[in-house]
């Protein structure tokens, strides 16, 4: 009963096997390669960006921290939601890769910025330090970002560039049924994950018009983050993008996670913080039952540090469904919850 | 005929075995695994360093960044030899990684720094500017440090801490004909490679004593070097590490490139620039060699800027063996050399 | 009818003549000489800290930024008012020149974090991330937190090094009535400013306890803040700390200050926008009156865009009083106010 | 007899002159006042550079950091000459405020590298790690670049940005008689040092074409080089410049420093390290005439670490006369050398 996170599951076998198939003979390093022509060829076409940067990096942290950094002064600021993962899960990444630039948190309603609340802060700095936004698509909590929720964030945004940080693009993409190129609209930066869906690891980071990378591989080299041997990167991307595995994963993780919500939904003792739109489900429950589950070997998040929480409040739990969750791991688990 | 690099051959069989049987159900991300805690016994067991905190990324880059910022105040010198590949081939990652320490060249003969001259070196440099010294084992000549050489080093650094940059760690463990332990000997930290010698991409970075190890996880994620999956990476290194096979392949590379070595020197129109010490040869030859080389299809680099040399010169290349590199692919080329 | 601040007036004839006293004859450069000896021991003794290191510096930014610094790592977090100068005011100079720790905002009310809002903003960080406080005195709302305020935020940060923004020390110790040293207890470091009390350009970082002050010196070196001709900043510190000038200006200042504000306070179209407990005021009143006193010579500044204020709502506007303000430019103010 | 530095000597009166008229009444801080547009215009005027952009700053340090973070990338490389202040003397200050740009040191004779060394070592590195080239004039050497000699090495620079570091700026324009904008001609950017040639503290970095000086004032602000009481700075440039004193302390200071040269290279004892062209000497002589003169009290620097010297070689030292050395001062060494 596996649901702590979309990382802990295996990659993918249509993955496996590709990486198998590059295994095969010499190549040039550090991305001089047909399996990176064809993995960045992917790429381009899945976002239709024919003329596309795209370098592939292991974590989304770097990606991230890549593109943000190729769009900021060191003296600038960044917008971001107050629970980014860019803000406050990556030990300063973003600040230490843009040498300096700070993020500057805009609150959220269910890991979406308003707009209007965007645009506001943005007014409200010193125009000197006006820097990228940063959008997360899936959200933190679990939610997705409308297509025109997206786009007002972008006018919001107005001259400044904006990233869209999608670690788990494939599983909004599968969430709004639109088109992978859609979702991207109006981004200058785009991380694109692999990982959470089917990969070992591999990310892209993706900037859709080339001219506004700025010198984004002098910062991945001097990041450490141009591996030797990127064919097994490449691989796994190619696996994981061609025959559209990409969103057939993503599809099942949030059909898998949407059956979990559902029933949770509708028992007595269990309230959902945040709507389930994709492969996330923020539930709180009680203390009596969170014993019950861990005991019998649920494995989830508490989100809330004990310190900050009443001793007799339901706690605030994090499930998350990757692709290879099965369903009698589900059904285990709902079974336990009305088992009490 | 590809001697371009040894990132360019391969992964062992034994290690994508690892790989696949990694592969199998959850894992608790970030490190928090069985694989994990494997890949860690082996490497402490490799240097005999019981207590040694061990950390595995995806390039030799980052290893070297992270082991050298982890040594360094932002103000300070790090020492290493005027070819180091810490000094140019990184576009400044380990300034970037330890935020603004440079790096301080000391002159080298055939890749290894003489004791005095790092005594020398250290000695005429301000006292509170002071870091760490970087030897580079095998050296990026191509010649191994004696470990008389090693611990003469260790005395000239005086109380300054020593860093053992070994992307080719086994290929000089298996020159010397000593145990890793012995060569890793009055090491602060050591990059320990996989990526060279059969893995897909992963190498240690290594701390004996982990109280030196200041903060290294910390700056590792703010690298974007902490990944999610990691049993991915230790399941490399488990699979090269365990029944020896590092050494295995290392020694089987270093076979290989002896045997081109000597049939270099034996030919009239080649010089060897440096002793071949493991998997690496510096040779010279005329140019018209070279095209012909070239037109049948070796693979190699040429390590001289043309602006810089006479043009009726011969060429400096360097040719790099693998544990892969086919008997058949030296024949080739070694007949190539004769038939002019 | 200057207002707009107290960095605007003239240095103090006693700090000028210090200055021309310091003007004669060689020294040796670089704060080895009988004038920094001399305003150090004077630092020293206001703040009852025999042992303290004192680095005098020309700018606020650069003495907040070099003790935070000296205080933080990279990856920490800095915890500060959301109103505070370090956070705001200073492109982003504490981030830099700790190399990336980021500022942590916390709720103000009149410029003052309440200490447990404080406690819980550290204790919903990550332990490792949990960097130094900063507490501003005189706010930058122009309150003075009492004695016991500042020891309960000092409390509040537990085994957190915590430092006091001074760069109104003098008026928040004129206003408190206490010691100098009584205000700086508990401090780890501290930013005791001259600049906007009487000198030219001079602020000392202070650290009472001398091994908190990690290698300042090299970052001030580092920062291009170590002047050649110290002299001429040690004058100005001399001239300003001795025989008690410096409670006498502030003291000065928080007096002219008084008048203004209770003639403000009892004004039917002004209102207050926080206590006034030193030598600034925020009040609002018309855009009619504003634009009255601006036509008449008034010298003040407006703090809120007006882009996020209706169009007939009240300005707030911030009044500055130094030492030199003159009392007939107080009373030019009022008569102006009162004669709408 | 003071020949340590010339930082050591008093302001000229005619700066302090400015200093006193500046302190009256009040001023918009942080450079919107009167005394700084003259100072602009001073400057401009002398550099013959009507739009040129103008930041007054206290230190060399911070200006030739802040000149050559504006145009590095934190991937590049700065070229300059291997004994450069900005290489040795400076703790990192331009790695730092250059977010790590890292220094590449050229060969020099008598402190002025060979415009074909800097070529060749231009030619030598990866394109995209070629950042700015920094010029010293006067050298550290005390000799001084012909107008040839510097127009060689802007060509040698080709599309590279030049910097001069200009700390003895007006002692190189006296030495070679030519107008300061002769002597800017090609530079990207300036630093006109005060501070050594009769100011308190006071330096000008200087962009002719103020399109190249990219975000100079938001650096400056984020290194705490944006003094509140910017007056201060600006008057002692005024003092300064106006009626030509900056050339005339210049001179004197040159025409001293002559005199004692010609003295020493016709002492038996003695030799001169390198050409004297301004107000700098170096020479060598016996430790035996060291200690007399030391014990009689003349305060110089020696320039080399005991440690890699024979003990009977002669010492280097350094003598350096600002305009204040009194002739006495000279003569009364010169009788001691002579006394032996």
């Amino acid at each position: 009963m596996f649901f702590a996170s979309d990382n802990g599951g295996p990659a993918h076998p249509a993955v496996m096997a590709a990486l198998a198939r590059a295994n095969d003979g010499h190549r040039m390093p550090y991305g001089v390669c047909d399996w990176t022509d064809a993995a960045v060829a992917l790429v381009r076409e899945a976002l239709d960006a024919p003329g596309a940067e795209v370098h592939l990096v292991t974590t989304g942290t770097a990606a991230n921290a890549l593109c943000l950094a190729a769009m900021s002064q060191p003296w600038q600021r960044i917008f971001c939601s107050d629970i980014a993962h860019v803000l406050d899960d990556e030990m300063g990444a973003v600040t230490f890769f843009a040498n300096g630039a700070e993020m500057a948190p805009v609150a959220h309603t269910d890991g979406r910025m308003a707009p209007a609340d965007l645009f506001a802060r943005i007014a409200r700095e010193d125009p000197r330090r006006r820097g990228p936004v940063s959008v997360t698509q899936v959200t933190e909590a679990g939610t997705v970002h409308t297509l025109g929720h997206l786009a007002a964030l972008v006018a919001a945004a107005g001259d400044l560039p904006v990233h869209l940080d999608g670690a788990r693009f494939a599983n909004a993409v599968a969430a709004l049924g639109c088109t992978p190129a859609a979702m991207a609209a109006g981004m200058t930066a785009v991380s694109l994950g692999g990982t959470k869906n089917g990969c070992l690891g591999v990310e892209a980071a993706v900037f859709p018009d080339p001219a506004r990378a700025h010198a984004l591989w002098a910062r991945r080299k001097r990041g450490g983050h141009v591996l030797s041997k990127t064919r097994y990167l490449a691989a796994q991307m190619v696996g994981y993008l061609e025959h559209g595995l990409w969103l057939e994963t993503a599809a099942q993780a949030n059909r898998k996670t949407a059956r979990l919500a559902a029933a949770l939904a509708n028992h007595p003792d269990v309230t959902l913080a945040h709507p389930v739109d994709a492969n996330i489900v923020f539930a709180r429950w009680p203390k009596g039952l969170h014993d019950r589950l861990r005991a019998e070997g649920a494995q989830y998040y508490l989100m809330e540090d004990g310190a900050n929480r009443p001793a007799d409040a339901p706690l605030l739990c994090r499930l998350v469904c990757d692709w290879s969750v099965e369903d009698a791991a589900i059904d285990r688990l709902l079974s336990l919850l009305h088992a009490g």
